[in-house]
């Protein structure tokens, strides 16, 4: 546990709902003079004395001057979110009331909470650590059933599990070169061999499972990126509105998300797939445009995770599709291909027509027919399979970060142990190893980057 | 009380929270089914037997899939907003973390909220006249110290207290009027005419305070409307800048009012005065302007409540702003003279050479002389004084409607009494008062009465 941050023994205090006009307003206090400050604006009984996780109506006043009825929970630390001893006062939902509050918490001692400080003052006080506090702003942010997922089990310590466990296996290796050093002048080799590379394999095994996780876990969080190209005319919008009419993002019905986010935004098994909408996409454009029907679209194609070129089968030949698709292909992208209006000719001519192109999805856009294939072959091209609900993926590019140099560490330990390297020198990698593991969990941490962490938080949390 | 609607049985949820990203979010259960409908989600612990006003940390659970953690808060009715069972979920302030939760709520059985249905549930339960449901609303809009003052006053109860001590006179004397009809065949006059005409000549007074405290309450709800006009040059954007930086707003320190509307406002003293943005009110405009430099302005002057002109003490005659001045006092609006950059000429000169007309305050807007006595008048001009905290003021237009129904059911019985009109006609007149005080505090009202006022309320109050 680091040593504690300079100021954080203030009371803090800070709007915790999103700001702006509803039904009621929470505001939030935290520290050691939480309840002394509520009880001084308090008038309607003495809360002082009152039990901790209980909810009490009455008024607010601040000198005589009546500022709201309201209903003040108490969490007295350390069962609160921060440890401390927490307030939080539900009022009405007016802006003007809710300040008027704030300000008076202010006066009576309290300051305005940074972003993120009461997840930090959570973190500090050992009820979280960073990884799980890191979590938090995730599950706030959430806005899949695959991202909420992992993000609570985040919360909930599902990858700080996995490290301490990772960490264990390097203590343990470490004790046992320890032991040997300490009786280094009798030439005794304690520890086996034999046990130094199982755990050293078990920990690089698992530090791998961590990394490879994290392109799922950056899929879970941040979606995917498909640009859906073609020619004119070759059903592009019908196959959008098709996907989009039939799987519209749940996140459409919130209010708050803006609908031109939406509007591209196809949720499949809870990964969110962002249409790139690229010239022409949704119309079909009268311009005149180049043989291919795709240069057009390279620039935004290629920041792409996933092409999708859908062609006409009635109105392209074969030669033609192989020289698209090698084109396509030179990009490093995931490609798929989709051919429309399948349903004019009978699918023996089709498949005939094709024969020798791997790959090829047909449909029929209009009709609705093949729609849901496409969908598998989406989810599919980027995602191998859905995380089960207890598993770790790492979201978090800082904690890929460190767990590059945890997996060098190990290289590098490994190597030792194969060049018979002192226990001595192999101990200073283990600490290394060690040290880039408590990064992630905030066992080890500076100022800054906690600064840095908590102030992508919003105010009140 | 009126009759429960119907559908109103049901256990009902919506988010209570402003929608959007934040700290935490509450959604509110309200209903006979509130707390079977948590204990099916929450799976901590057995929430059934909790005693009430109590909180409880726990997770959120739908057919095994994990929500979120979130913390419940019991409210067992009669003691809860709505007088029924209420439960809130504090969860995360995530969006799609709020849908999960409602979803699940319904899922269990409960419907989604209407807007105000809290409040209307409130109102039926007998928890708030519907007087000081409205005030809810008012509360919730309120920007203003004024405007927080007056909801909360009548929120408990200030204005229904009124309300029912006009309605007891009436009833008194309803009650002696009764009482001789019963002996009408004997021809006796229990009921005193004098002690008759007393209770009226009460009633009438108060009916009149409170009609007049609308154009008052009305200030106080809607603000003051301002229109600044003059010549170019004659200082009105330096004036405009002077009166808003020095006052801006409280609440433009408050996310989610929009900078377009804070920009024009002015606070003074708890009441917002709204500058009118008229053609070249902000700049010194270029283009040939007609003579008075008001015609443009004229449209919008209209409809201001008022009329503030300012002019260059050096660039006009007097004859030439008693022109002005007269054109203007034409129109119905409060006119309010400025004589700007009075700093130029000794004060002697100017006051002679205005001599005769009046109410001119000169000012220097440039060295911010006079804007202090500008922002009196300004106040003056519309409100007389402050509302004492503990006084009533209407602020709804329905109320002062009924009102108005009230002062000529009065003036009627009044004249029945000077027409010595049989007690039963007297008594009809009574009634028809009584109905009208009943429509304010909704002892009276239909459904869809109803369903206006509380549909103008936000989801989730």
């Amino acid at each position: 546990m680091m040593n504690k941050l300079s100021g954080w023994e203030d009371t803090i205090v800070a709007l915790a709902t999103p700001p702006g006009i509803g039904a009621i307003g929470v505001i939030r206090l935290s520290g050691s003079n939480a309840f002394p400050i509520i009880n001084a604006l308090f008038s309607s009984k003495d809360l002082l004395n009152k039990p901790s996780h209980t909810l009490h109506v009455g008024l607010i006043k601040e000198d005589e001057n009546l500022i709201d009825e309201v209903v003040v929970s108490l969490f007295k630390g350390p069962k609160s979110y921060t440890g401390e001893d927490v307030v939080e006062i539900s009022c009405h939902g007016s802006p003007y009331v809710q300040q008027l509050v704030v300000q008076a918490c202010v006066h009576k001692g309290a300051r305005i909470a940074k972003p993120g400080e009461y997840t930090q003052r959570a973190f500090l006080n050992g009820k979280l650590d960073l990884a799980q506090a890191e979590a938090v702003a995730d599950l706030i942010a959430s806005n899949t059933a695959a991202a909420q997922k992992t993000a609570l089990y985040n919360i909930r310590g599902g990858f700080s599990q996995v490290l301490k466990a990772l960490r264990e296996q390097l203590i343990s290796f470490s004790a046992l070169i320890e032991l040997e050093l300490d009786f280094s002048q009798e030439d005794v080799e304690f520890a086996d061999r034999k046990q130094f590379y199982q755990i050293i394999q078990s920990a690089q095994i698992t530090t791998a499972q961590l990394l490879h996780s994290f392109q799922l876990g950056n899929v879970i969080k941040n979606g995917v990126s498909v640009a859906i190209i073609g020619k004119p005319n070759a059903g592009k919008s019908t196959l959008l509105n098709t996907l989009l009419n039939e799987n519209r993002a749940i996140v459409s019905e919130i209010a708050g998300t803006t609908r031109d986010t939406i509007e591209e935004v196809l949720n499949i098994k809870g990964i969110l797939f962002r249409l790139i909408d690229t010239a022409g996409i949704r119309e079909h454009s009268t311009d005149t445009i180049e043989l291919l029907g795709i240069e057009r679209s390279l620039e935004k194609m290629r920041s792409a995770d996933v092409v999708l070129y859908i062609f006409d089968v009635n109105e392209i030949s074969k030669e033609e599709l192989v020289a698209i698709s090698t084109q396509l292909k030179a990009n490093k992208n995931t490609l798929i291909l989709v051919g429309n209006k399948a349903d004019i000719i009978p699918e023996k001519i089709i498949l005939q027509k094709f024969n020798g192109v791997e790959g090829i999805q047909f449909i029929s856009a209009k009709d609705n027919v093949g729609i849901d294939a496409v969908k598998d072959i989406l989810f599919a091209s980027t995602v191998n399979e859905l995380p089960a609900t207890e598993s770790v993926s790492i979201t978090n590019a800082r904690h890929y970060e460190a767990l590059q140099q945890v997996k060098v560490s190990l290289n590098d330990i490994e190597q030792g142990l194969n060049n018979q390297l002192p226990g001595d020198l192999l101990a200073l990698d283990i600490r290394r190893c060690l040290h880039y593991i408590s990064e992630i969990t905030g066992d080890i941490s500076n100022e800054d980057v906690l600064d840095f962490i908590f102030s992508k938080f919003c105010i009140g949390k």
